[in-house]
Protein backbone atom coordinates (compact mmCIF):
# COMPACT_ATOMS: atom_id res chain seq x y z
CA UNK A 1 0.00 0.00 0.00
CA UNK A 2 2.81 2.60 0.85
CA UNK A 3 4.25 1.53 -2.12
CA UNK A 4 1.27 2.36 -4.25
CA UNK A 5 1.34 5.79 -2.47
CA UNK A 6 5.10 6.34 -2.98
CA UNK A 7 5.06 5.41 -6.26
CA UNK A 8 1.83 7.71 -7.00
CA UNK A 9 3.81 10.48 -4.88
CA UNK A 10 6.89 9.94 -7.08
CA UNK A 11 4.60 10.43 -10.44
CA UNK A 12 3.30 13.22 -9.05
CA UNK A 13 6.54 15.04 -8.32
CA UNK A 14 7.09 14.08 -12.18
CA UNK A 15 4.25 15.78 -14.06
CA UNK A 16 4.87 18.79 -11.31
CA UNK A 17 8.05 19.20 -12.47
CA UNK A 18 6.76 18.97 -16.34
CA UNK A 19 4.01 21.58 -15.22
CA UNK A 20 7.07 23.84 -14.14
CA UNK A 21 9.05 23.26 -17.07
CA UNK A 22 11.35 21.42 -15.40
CA UNK A 23 10.47 18.22 -16.81
CA UNK A 24 10.40 18.71 -20.53
CA UNK A 25 7.91 17.41 -22.83
CA UNK A 26 9.74 14.47 -24.47
CA UNK A 27 10.71 13.02 -20.97
CA UNK A 28 10.40 9.56 -23.05
CA UNK A 29 12.68 10.77 -25.55
CA UNK A 30 15.89 8.61 -24.11
CA UNK A 31 16.91 7.77 -27.29
CA UNK A 32 16.32 4.23 -27.29
CA UNK A 33 18.35 3.26 -30.59
CA UNK A 34 21.71 4.62 -29.55
CA UNK A 35 21.40 2.93 -26.31
CA UNK A 36 20.09 -0.62 -27.94
CA UNK A 37 23.74 -0.11 -30.04
CA UNK A 38 25.63 0.69 -27.13
CA UNK A 39 24.09 -2.05 -25.52
CA UNK A 40 24.50 -5.12 -27.95
CA UNK A 41 26.13 -8.17 -26.72
CA UNK A 42 27.60 -10.01 -29.11
CA UNK A 43 26.46 -13.75 -28.51
CA UNK A 44 28.39 -15.60 -25.67
CA UNK A 45 30.09 -12.91 -23.82
CA UNK A 46 30.15 -13.39 -20.52
CA UNK A 47 27.38 -12.24 -18.28
CA UNK A 48 28.26 -9.89 -15.44
CA UNK A 49 25.91 -9.35 -12.11
CA UNK A 50 26.80 -6.10 -10.71
CA UNK A 51 24.99 -5.91 -6.98
CA UNK A 52 23.50 -2.43 -7.31
CA UNK A 53 22.15 -0.65 -4.15
CA UNK A 54 20.82 2.15 -2.60
CA UNK A 55 24.03 4.51 -0.52
CA UNK A 56 27.07 2.77 -2.90
CA UNK A 57 29.90 4.89 -4.22
CA UNK A 58 28.97 5.86 -7.60
CA UNK A 59 32.41 5.40 -8.69
CA UNK A 60 33.08 1.95 -6.96
CA UNK A 61 30.41 0.75 -9.84
CA UNK A 62 30.77 3.08 -12.87
CA UNK A 63 34.53 2.43 -12.76
CA UNK A 64 34.16 -1.52 -13.89
CA UNK A 65 31.05 -0.95 -15.31
CA UNK A 66 32.81 0.83 -18.26
CA UNK A 67 35.53 -1.85 -18.42
CA UNK A 68 32.74 -4.74 -18.49
CA UNK A 69 30.85 -2.84 -21.58
CA UNK A 70 33.83 -1.72 -23.37
CA UNK A 71 34.31 -5.39 -23.17
CA UNK A 72 30.90 -6.02 -24.76
CA UNK A 73 29.98 -8.00 -21.55
CA UNK A 74 26.52 -8.72 -21.27
CA UNK A 75 26.01 -6.22 -17.77
CA UNK A 76 22.78 -6.43 -15.34
CA UNK A 77 22.55 -3.81 -12.59
CA UNK A 78 20.90 -5.95 -10.22
CA UNK A 79 18.63 -5.68 -6.83
CA UNK A 80 15.84 -6.27 -4.75
CA UNK A 81 13.87 -3.88 -7.15
CA UNK A 82 13.97 -1.63 -10.06
CA UNK A 83 13.85 1.64 -7.61
CA UNK A 84 16.83 4.36 -8.78
CA UNK A 85 19.44 4.10 -5.80
CA UNK A 86 20.54 7.38 -4.50
CA UNK A 87 24.60 7.32 -4.31
CA UNK A 88 27.19 9.48 -2.90
CA UNK A 89 27.68 11.53 -6.06
CA UNK A 90 24.22 12.84 -5.98
CA UNK A 91 22.77 10.93 -8.94
CA UNK A 92 20.63 8.54 -8.73
CA UNK A 93 21.56 4.50 -10.14
CA UNK A 94 18.75 2.90 -11.44
CA UNK A 95 19.10 -1.15 -11.39
CA UNK A 96 18.05 -2.85 -14.14
CA UNK A 97 16.87 -6.45 -13.27
CA UNK A 98 15.73 -8.06 -10.18
CA UNK A 99 17.37 -10.54 -8.16
CA UNK A 100 14.67 -13.16 -9.31
CA UNK A 101 14.92 -12.68 -13.04
CA UNK A 102 19.00 -12.79 -12.49
CA UNK A 103 20.90 -15.57 -14.41
CA UNK A 104 21.55 -18.53 -12.28
CA UNK A 105 25.60 -18.98 -13.58
CA UNK A 106 27.10 -15.82 -13.84
CA UNK A 107 30.34 -15.56 -15.41
CA UNK A 108 31.24 -12.64 -12.60
CA UNK A 109 29.52 -11.30 -9.51
CA UNK A 110 30.44 -7.81 -9.00
CA UNK A 111 29.88 -5.82 -5.38
CA UNK A 112 30.88 -2.19 -5.52
CA UNK A 113 31.12 -0.54 -1.77
CA UNK A 114 30.15 2.46 -0.36
CA UNK A 115 30.30 1.96 3.70
CA UNK A 116 26.78 2.93 4.97
CA UNK A 117 25.46 0.79 1.94
CA UNK A 118 27.35 -2.31 1.93
CA UNK A 119 26.76 -2.38 5.76
CA UNK A 120 22.90 -2.59 5.58
CA UNK A 121 23.98 -5.25 2.88
CA UNK A 122 25.56 -7.06 5.71
CA UNK A 123 22.81 -7.46 7.75
CA UNK A 124 20.25 -7.73 5.13
CA UNK A 125 19.16 -11.72 4.42
CA UNK A 126 17.47 -11.32 1.11
CA UNK A 127 21.03 -9.58 -0.33
CA UNK A 128 23.18 -11.60 1.33
CA UNK A 129 20.88 -14.86 0.33
CA UNK A 130 21.38 -13.50 -3.35
CA UNK A 131 24.72 -13.16 -3.11
CA UNK A 132 25.98 -16.13 -1.30
CA UNK A 133 23.68 -18.14 -4.04
CA UNK A 134 25.15 -16.35 -7.33
CA UNK A 135 28.71 -16.73 -5.91
CA UNK A 136 28.91 -20.20 -4.71
CA UNK A 137 28.60 -20.51 -8.65
CA UNK A 138 30.12 -17.67 -10.39
CA UNK A 139 33.23 -17.90 -12.55
CA UNK A 140 34.49 -14.95 -10.41
CA UNK A 141 33.42 -13.48 -6.84
CA UNK A 142 34.80 -10.12 -6.94
CA UNK A 143 34.08 -6.36 -5.57
CA UNK A 144 35.69 -2.97 -4.98
CA UNK A 145 36.15 -1.30 -2.28
CA UNK A 146 33.86 -2.69 0.79
CA UNK A 147 32.02 -4.51 -1.56
CA UNK A 148 34.42 -7.23 0.00
CA UNK A 149 32.65 -7.22 3.44
CA UNK A 150 29.11 -8.31 1.80
CA UNK A 151 31.10 -10.87 0.37
CA UNK A 152 32.79 -11.73 3.25
CA UNK A 153 29.75 -11.64 5.03
CA UNK A 154 27.66 -13.98 2.65
CA UNK A 155 30.50 -16.70 3.45
CA UNK A 156 32.29 -16.03 0.14
CA UNK A 157 35.43 -15.20 1.53
CA UNK A 158 35.89 -17.66 4.01
CA UNK A 159 39.44 -18.99 3.83
CA UNK A 160 40.55 -16.58 0.65
CA UNK A 161 42.64 -13.97 0.55
CA UNK A 162 41.03 -11.02 0.34
CA UNK A 163 41.71 -6.44 0.19
CA UNK A 164 38.94 -4.02 1.12
CA UNK A 165 38.77 -0.16 1.40
CA UNK A 166 41.55 0.71 3.79
CA UNK A 167 39.44 2.24 6.76
CA UNK A 168 37.46 -1.27 6.96
CA UNK A 169 40.17 -3.72 5.55
CA UNK A 170 40.87 -4.83 9.12
CA UNK A 171 37.22 -6.20 9.51
CA UNK A 172 37.84 -9.19 6.75
CA UNK A 173 39.47 -11.14 9.58
CA UNK A 174 35.98 -10.81 11.54
CA UNK A 175 34.56 -12.69 9.32
CA UNK A 176 36.96 -15.65 7.99
CA UNK A 177 39.08 -13.90 5.07
CA UNK A 178 42.47 -13.61 5.32
CA UNK A 179 43.41 -9.35 4.74
CA UNK A 180 46.22 -9.01 2.47
CA UNK A 181 47.62 -5.57 1.18
CA UNK A 182 47.65 -4.78 -1.94
CA UNK A 183 45.27 -2.77 -4.76
CA UNK A 184 43.82 -6.18 -6.52
CA UNK A 185 44.30 -9.49 -4.40
CA UNK A 186 43.34 -12.28 -6.36
CA UNK A 187 42.81 -15.91 -4.04
CA UNK A 188 41.75 -18.72 -7.17
CA UNK A 189 38.26 -16.89 -8.70
CA UNK A 190 38.47 -14.27 -5.48
CA UNK A 191 39.48 -11.05 -7.28
CA UNK A 192 39.20 -7.99 -4.40
CA UNK A 193 40.08 -4.30 -5.22
CA UNK A 194 40.84 -1.41 -2.90
CA UNK A 195 39.29 1.43 -2.72
CA UNK A 196 37.13 3.24 -5.26
CA UNK A 197 39.91 4.24 -7.40
CA UNK A 198 41.38 0.88 -7.07
CA UNK A 199 37.95 -0.30 -9.77
CA UNK A 200 40.24 0.45 -12.83
CA UNK A 201 42.81 -1.67 -11.49
CA UNK A 202 40.65 -4.48 -10.75
CA UNK A 203 38.42 -4.05 -14.22
CA UNK A 204 41.75 -4.27 -16.19
CA UNK A 205 43.02 -6.87 -14.05
CA UNK A 206 39.65 -8.79 -14.40
CA UNK A 207 39.37 -7.69 -18.19
CA UNK A 208 42.82 -9.82 -19.08
CA UNK A 209 42.12 -12.72 -16.78
CA UNK A 210 38.96 -13.43 -18.81
CA UNK A 211 39.94 -12.33 -22.08
CA UNK A 212 43.79 -12.21 -22.56
CA UNK A 213 46.58 -9.21 -22.12
CA UNK A 214 45.36 -7.46 -25.47
CA UNK A 215 41.92 -7.34 -24.67
CA UNK A 216 42.66 -5.38 -21.42
CA UNK A 217 45.18 -2.94 -23.22
CA UNK A 218 42.92 -2.32 -25.32
CA UNK A 219 40.22 -1.24 -22.69
CA UNK A 220 43.39 0.85 -21.27
CA UNK A 221 44.22 2.65 -24.64
CA UNK A 222 40.33 3.82 -24.52
CA UNK A 223 40.17 5.00 -20.59
CA UNK A 224 43.72 6.68 -21.50
CA UNK A 225 44.47 5.21 -18.66
CA UNK A 226 47.95 6.75 -17.20
CA UNK A 227 47.19 8.18 -14.20
CA UNK A 228 49.87 10.93 -12.95
CA UNK A 229 48.36 11.71 -9.30
CA UNK A 230 49.36 15.33 -8.12
CA UNK A 231 50.08 14.00 -4.49
CA UNK A 232 51.44 10.97 -2.99
CA UNK A 233 48.48 10.19 -0.26
CA UNK A 234 46.37 7.59 -1.86
CA UNK A 235 46.60 5.31 1.53
CA UNK A 236 47.79 5.50 4.80
CA UNK A 237 51.21 5.34 4.20
CA UNK A 238 51.37 8.02 1.70
CA UNK A 239 49.16 10.08 3.60
CA UNK A 240 50.93 9.45 7.38
CA UNK A 241 49.87 8.74 10.17
CA UNK A 242 48.01 12.46 11.16
CA UNK A 243 45.68 12.52 8.14
CA UNK A 244 44.77 9.05 8.41
CA UNK A 245 43.80 9.40 12.15
CA UNK A 246 41.89 12.84 10.98
CA UNK A 247 40.41 10.85 8.26
CA UNK A 248 39.52 7.55 11.17
CA UNK A 249 37.87 10.06 13.75
CA UNK A 250 35.31 11.54 10.96
CA UNK A 251 34.20 8.22 9.54
CA UNK A 252 34.44 6.72 13.56
CA UNK A 253 30.36 5.94 13.20
CA UNK A 254 30.06 4.28 10.02
CA UNK A 255 33.21 2.45 10.59
CA UNK A 256 32.14 1.13 14.32
CA UNK A 257 28.96 0.22 12.26
CA UNK A 258 30.28 -2.22 10.21
CA UNK A 259 32.48 -3.42 12.53
CA UNK A 260 29.18 -4.70 14.59
CA UNK A 261 27.85 -5.76 11.10
CA UNK A 262 30.91 -7.86 10.63
CA UNK A 263 30.93 -9.38 13.85
CA UNK A 264 27.25 -10.65 13.70
CA UNK A 265 28.06 -12.18 10.06
CA UNK A 266 31.40 -14.03 11.73
CA UNK A 267 28.75 -15.18 14.43
CA UNK A 268 25.84 -16.15 11.63
CA UNK A 269 29.28 -17.98 9.65
CA UNK A 270 30.10 -19.70 13.36
CA UNK A 271 33.66 -17.88 13.47
CA UNK B 1 19.21 25.54 0.61
CA UNK B 2 19.00 22.15 2.24
CA UNK B 3 15.08 22.00 1.18
CA UNK B 4 15.87 23.10 -2.36
CA UNK B 5 19.31 20.35 -2.52
CA UNK B 6 16.52 17.93 -1.50
CA UNK B 7 13.92 19.12 -4.37
CA UNK B 8 16.62 18.34 -6.64
CA UNK B 9 16.89 15.14 -5.78
CA UNK B 10 13.81 13.64 -5.92
CA UNK B 11 13.29 15.58 -8.74
CA UNK B 12 15.88 13.83 -10.32
CA UNK B 13 14.51 10.48 -9.05
CA UNK B 14 11.26 11.52 -10.45
CA UNK B 15 12.34 12.09 -13.74
CA UNK B 16 14.68 8.76 -13.82
CA UNK B 17 11.25 7.35 -13.16
CA UNK B 18 9.40 8.78 -15.82
CA UNK B 19 11.74 7.92 -18.37
CA UNK B 20 12.32 4.38 -16.91
CA UNK B 21 8.73 3.40 -16.15
CA UNK B 22 8.72 1.04 -13.91
CA UNK B 23 8.98 2.40 -10.47
CA UNK B 24 8.46 -0.86 -8.64
CA UNK B 25 7.28 -1.83 -5.10
CA UNK B 26 9.05 -0.27 -2.59
CA UNK B 27 9.77 2.93 -3.88
CA UNK B 28 9.49 4.57 -0.60
CA UNK B 29 13.01 2.99 0.47
CA UNK B 30 14.72 6.05 -0.97
CA UNK B 31 16.08 7.07 2.23
CA UNK B 32 15.39 10.99 2.11
CA UNK B 33 17.09 12.14 4.99
CA UNK B 34 20.47 10.67 3.73
CA UNK B 35 20.24 11.73 0.58
CA UNK B 36 19.55 15.53 2.60
CA UNK B 37 22.30 14.77 4.64
CA UNK B 38 24.64 13.45 1.45
CA UNK B 39 23.65 16.74 -0.66
CA UNK B 40 24.24 19.70 2.18
CA UNK B 41 26.53 22.40 1.36
CA UNK B 42 28.46 24.85 3.23
CA UNK B 43 27.47 28.34 3.11
CA UNK B 44 29.67 30.34 0.48
CA UNK B 45 30.71 27.01 -0.85
CA UNK B 46 32.26 27.17 -4.46
CA UNK B 47 29.41 26.81 -7.26
CA UNK B 48 30.33 24.53 -10.04
CA UNK B 49 27.81 23.93 -13.20
CA UNK B 50 28.53 20.36 -14.77
CA UNK B 51 27.33 20.25 -18.61
CA UNK B 52 25.07 17.04 -18.62
CA UNK B 53 24.44 16.40 -22.33
CA UNK B 54 22.91 12.75 -23.87
CA UNK B 55 25.69 10.31 -24.57
CA UNK B 56 28.56 11.14 -22.50
CA UNK B 57 31.14 9.13 -21.02
CA UNK B 58 29.58 8.54 -17.42
CA UNK B 59 33.12 8.20 -15.99
CA UNK B 60 34.47 11.83 -17.43
CA UNK B 61 31.82 13.24 -15.15
CA UNK B 62 31.10 10.92 -12.30
CA UNK B 63 35.01 11.24 -11.12
CA UNK B 64 35.60 15.29 -11.25
CA UNK B 65 31.58 15.05 -10.03
CA UNK B 66 32.71 13.02 -7.01
CA UNK B 67 35.81 15.05 -6.30
CA UNK B 68 33.79 18.71 -6.03
CA UNK B 69 31.16 16.54 -3.77
CA UNK B 70 33.70 15.60 -1.22
CA UNK B 71 35.17 18.85 -1.24
CA UNK B 72 31.37 19.82 -0.56
CA UNK B 73 31.22 22.38 -2.99
CA UNK B 74 27.75 23.19 -4.78
CA UNK B 75 27.29 20.91 -7.77
CA UNK B 76 24.39 21.40 -10.17
CA UNK B 77 23.99 18.84 -13.75
CA UNK B 78 22.98 21.67 -16.13
CA UNK B 79 21.30 21.07 -19.44
CA UNK B 80 18.64 22.48 -21.65
CA UNK B 81 16.20 20.24 -19.65
CA UNK B 82 15.65 17.43 -17.43
CA UNK B 83 15.09 14.46 -19.69
CA UNK B 84 18.12 11.73 -18.13
CA UNK B 85 21.03 11.29 -20.42
CA UNK B 86 21.83 7.98 -21.80
CA UNK B 87 25.30 7.87 -21.22
CA UNK B 88 28.05 4.73 -22.59
CA UNK B 89 27.94 3.12 -19.17
CA UNK B 90 24.48 2.05 -20.00
CA UNK B 91 22.83 3.82 -17.00
CA UNK B 92 21.05 7.60 -17.49
CA UNK B 93 22.35 10.72 -15.62
CA UNK B 94 19.66 13.01 -14.88
CA UNK B 95 20.35 16.72 -15.07
CA UNK B 96 19.00 18.74 -11.84
CA UNK B 97 18.80 22.07 -13.23
CA UNK B 98 17.93 23.86 -16.96
CA UNK B 99 20.57 26.65 -18.14
CA UNK B 100 17.71 28.99 -17.54
CA UNK B 101 18.35 28.33 -13.52
CA UNK B 102 21.83 27.91 -13.54
CA UNK B 103 23.80 30.65 -11.39
CA UNK B 104 25.33 33.40 -13.50
CA UNK B 105 28.10 33.33 -11.79
CA UNK B 106 30.27 30.01 -11.36
CA UNK B 107 33.19 29.41 -9.60
CA UNK B 108 33.16 26.46 -11.76
CA UNK B 109 31.70 25.64 -15.36
CA UNK B 110 33.00 22.38 -16.09
CA UNK B 111 32.07 20.00 -19.56
CA UNK B 112 33.00 16.51 -19.40
CA UNK B 113 33.67 14.48 -22.55
CA UNK B 114 32.16 11.63 -24.87
CA UNK B 115 33.03 12.06 -28.47
CA UNK B 116 29.24 11.52 -30.30
CA UNK B 117 27.61 14.16 -27.02
CA UNK B 118 30.37 16.43 -27.60
CA UNK B 119 30.23 16.23 -31.48
CA UNK B 120 26.62 17.29 -30.80
CA UNK B 121 27.16 19.97 -28.72
CA UNK B 122 29.87 21.88 -31.02
CA UNK B 123 27.25 22.04 -33.27
CA UNK B 124 24.23 23.01 -30.90
CA UNK B 125 24.23 26.55 -30.79
CA UNK B 126 21.86 27.03 -27.84
CA UNK B 127 24.70 24.58 -25.74
CA UNK B 128 27.71 27.11 -27.09
CA UNK B 129 26.03 29.62 -25.79
CA UNK B 130 25.20 28.19 -22.81
CA UNK B 131 28.76 27.74 -22.49
CA UNK B 132 29.88 31.04 -23.67
CA UNK B 133 28.57 32.68 -21.69
CA UNK B 134 29.04 30.85 -18.22
CA UNK B 135 32.42 30.35 -19.33
CA UNK B 136 33.37 34.09 -19.61
CA UNK B 137 32.56 35.07 -16.17
CA UNK B 138 33.59 31.55 -14.52
CA UNK B 139 36.78 31.75 -12.21
CA UNK B 140 37.49 28.34 -13.40
CA UNK B 141 36.60 27.04 -17.23
CA UNK B 142 37.61 23.33 -17.31
CA UNK B 143 37.05 19.95 -18.97
CA UNK B 144 37.89 16.53 -19.39
CA UNK B 145 38.55 13.96 -22.59
CA UNK B 146 36.56 15.78 -25.49
CA UNK B 147 34.67 17.94 -23.20
CA UNK B 148 37.63 20.51 -24.30
CA UNK B 149 36.40 20.53 -27.88
CA UNK B 150 33.19 22.16 -26.66
CA UNK B 151 34.83 24.51 -24.79
CA UNK B 152 36.72 25.29 -28.07
CA UNK B 153 34.16 25.50 -30.20
CA UNK B 154 32.33 27.86 -27.95
CA UNK B 155 35.72 30.12 -28.34
CA UNK B 156 36.93 30.08 -25.23
CA UNK B 157 40.33 28.12 -25.92
CA UNK B 158 41.70 31.23 -28.60
CA UNK B 159 44.77 31.18 -27.25
CA UNK B 160 45.34 29.39 -24.82
CA UNK B 161 46.84 26.09 -23.79
CA UNK B 162 44.82 22.92 -23.43
CA UNK B 163 44.61 19.27 -24.19
CA UNK B 164 41.88 16.72 -25.07
CA UNK B 165 41.50 13.15 -25.70
CA UNK B 166 44.04 11.85 -27.17
CA UNK B 167 42.54 10.32 -30.58
CA UNK B 168 41.16 14.08 -31.56
CA UNK B 169 43.61 16.60 -29.45
CA UNK B 170 44.52 17.46 -32.62
CA UNK B 171 41.58 19.25 -33.44
CA UNK B 172 41.99 22.09 -30.76
CA UNK B 173 43.91 23.81 -33.19
CA UNK B 174 41.00 24.19 -35.47
CA UNK B 175 39.50 26.36 -33.04
CA UNK B 176 42.43 28.43 -31.72
CA UNK B 177 43.98 26.34 -29.04
CA UNK B 178 47.35 25.20 -28.62
CA UNK B 179 47.63 21.77 -27.77
CA UNK B 180 50.27 21.38 -25.44
CA UNK B 181 50.60 17.42 -24.31
CA UNK B 182 49.99 16.92 -20.80
CA UNK B 183 47.41 14.78 -18.16
CA UNK B 184 46.23 17.75 -16.88
CA UNK B 185 46.63 21.24 -18.97
CA UNK B 186 46.88 24.70 -17.04
CA UNK B 187 47.03 28.16 -19.12
CA UNK B 188 45.57 31.00 -16.60
CA UNK B 189 41.45 29.68 -15.19
CA UNK B 190 41.42 26.94 -18.15
CA UNK B 191 42.49 24.15 -16.96
CA UNK B 192 41.53 21.14 -19.08
CA UNK B 193 42.41 17.23 -18.35
CA UNK B 194 42.95 14.17 -20.84
CA UNK B 195 40.50 11.17 -21.75
CA UNK B 196 38.26 9.71 -18.91
CA UNK B 197 40.36 8.69 -16.13
CA UNK B 198 42.18 11.59 -16.36
CA UNK B 199 39.04 13.17 -14.55
CA UNK B 200 40.56 12.27 -10.80
CA UNK B 201 43.99 14.02 -11.80
CA UNK B 202 42.09 16.76 -13.03
CA UNK B 203 39.82 16.73 -9.88
CA UNK B 204 42.71 16.57 -7.32
CA UNK B 205 44.48 19.72 -9.60
CA UNK B 206 41.64 21.93 -9.25
CA UNK B 207 40.76 20.95 -5.83
CA UNK B 208 44.35 21.99 -5.15
CA UNK B 209 44.05 25.47 -6.80
CA UNK B 210 40.71 26.01 -5.10
CA UNK B 211 41.28 24.75 -1.71
CA UNK B 212 44.77 24.41 -0.98
CA UNK B 213 46.96 21.01 -0.87
CA UNK B 214 45.53 19.80 2.16
CA UNK B 215 42.29 19.36 0.84
CA UNK B 216 42.80 18.03 -2.22
CA UNK B 217 44.91 15.54 -0.27
CA UNK B 218 42.12 14.75 1.94
CA UNK B 219 39.99 14.01 -1.32
CA UNK B 220 42.92 11.44 -2.66
CA UNK B 221 42.90 9.77 0.73
CA UNK B 222 39.12 9.80 0.62
CA UNK B 223 39.38 8.28 -2.96
CA UNK B 224 41.74 5.71 -2.08
CA UNK B 225 44.15 7.58 -5.37
CA UNK B 226 47.51 5.32 -5.39
CA UNK B 227 46.75 3.79 -8.82
CA UNK B 228 49.09 0.66 -10.14
CA UNK B 229 47.87 -0.26 -13.62
CA UNK B 230 48.45 -3.50 -14.56
CA UNK B 231 49.78 -2.76 -17.89
CA UNK B 232 51.75 0.59 -19.53
CA UNK B 233 49.02 1.18 -22.09
CA UNK B 234 47.14 4.38 -21.37
CA UNK B 235 48.77 6.85 -24.59
CA UNK B 236 49.41 6.24 -27.82
CA UNK B 237 53.27 5.88 -26.79
CA UNK B 238 52.74 3.32 -24.30
CA UNK B 239 50.36 1.37 -26.14
CA UNK B 240 52.14 1.68 -29.81
CA UNK B 241 51.59 2.32 -33.13
CA UNK B 242 50.13 -0.49 -34.35
CA UNK B 243 47.67 -0.93 -31.91
CA UNK B 244 46.77 3.61 -31.89
CA UNK B 245 46.11 2.73 -35.03
CA UNK B 246 43.78 -0.11 -34.46
CA UNK B 247 41.33 2.20 -32.43
CA UNK B 248 41.78 4.94 -34.63
CA UNK B 249 40.54 3.17 -37.50
CA UNK B 250 37.88 2.05 -35.41
CA UNK B 251 36.86 5.59 -34.48
CA UNK B 252 37.11 6.72 -37.78
CA UNK B 253 33.74 7.47 -38.33
CA UNK B 254 33.07 9.53 -35.02
CA UNK B 255 36.76 11.18 -35.32
CA UNK B 256 35.70 12.89 -38.75
CA UNK B 257 32.41 13.94 -37.85
CA UNK B 258 34.08 15.66 -34.59
CA UNK B 259 36.74 17.12 -36.97
CA UNK B 260 33.88 18.53 -39.39
CA UNK B 261 32.40 20.16 -36.29
CA UNK B 262 35.74 21.47 -35.67
CA UNK B 263 36.11 22.93 -38.29
CA UNK B 264 32.99 24.55 -38.69
CA UNK B 265 33.40 25.82 -35.13
CA UNK B 266 36.84 27.41 -36.27
CA UNK B 267 34.92 29.60 -39.38
CA UNK B 268 32.21 30.62 -36.95
CA UNK B 269 34.98 32.03 -34.67
CA UNK B 270 36.65 33.53 -37.90
CA UNK B 271 39.77 31.63 -37.73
Amino acid sequence: MSANLDRRSMLALASLAAAGAALPAGAQQVPADHMRHMTSVPEGAPKVGLLTFPNMVALDLIGPLTVFRILRCETHLVWKDLTPCPTDAGIAVAPDMTFDDCPADLDVLFVPGGTIGTTACMTDPEVLDFVADRGTRARWVTSVCTGSLVLAAAGLLRGYDATSYWAVADLLPLMGARHVPGRVVRDRNRLTGGGVTAGIDFGLTLAAEMMGEEAARRVQLVLEYAPEPPFRNGTPEEAGPERTAAMKAARAGMDDAARRAAMAAGRRLGL
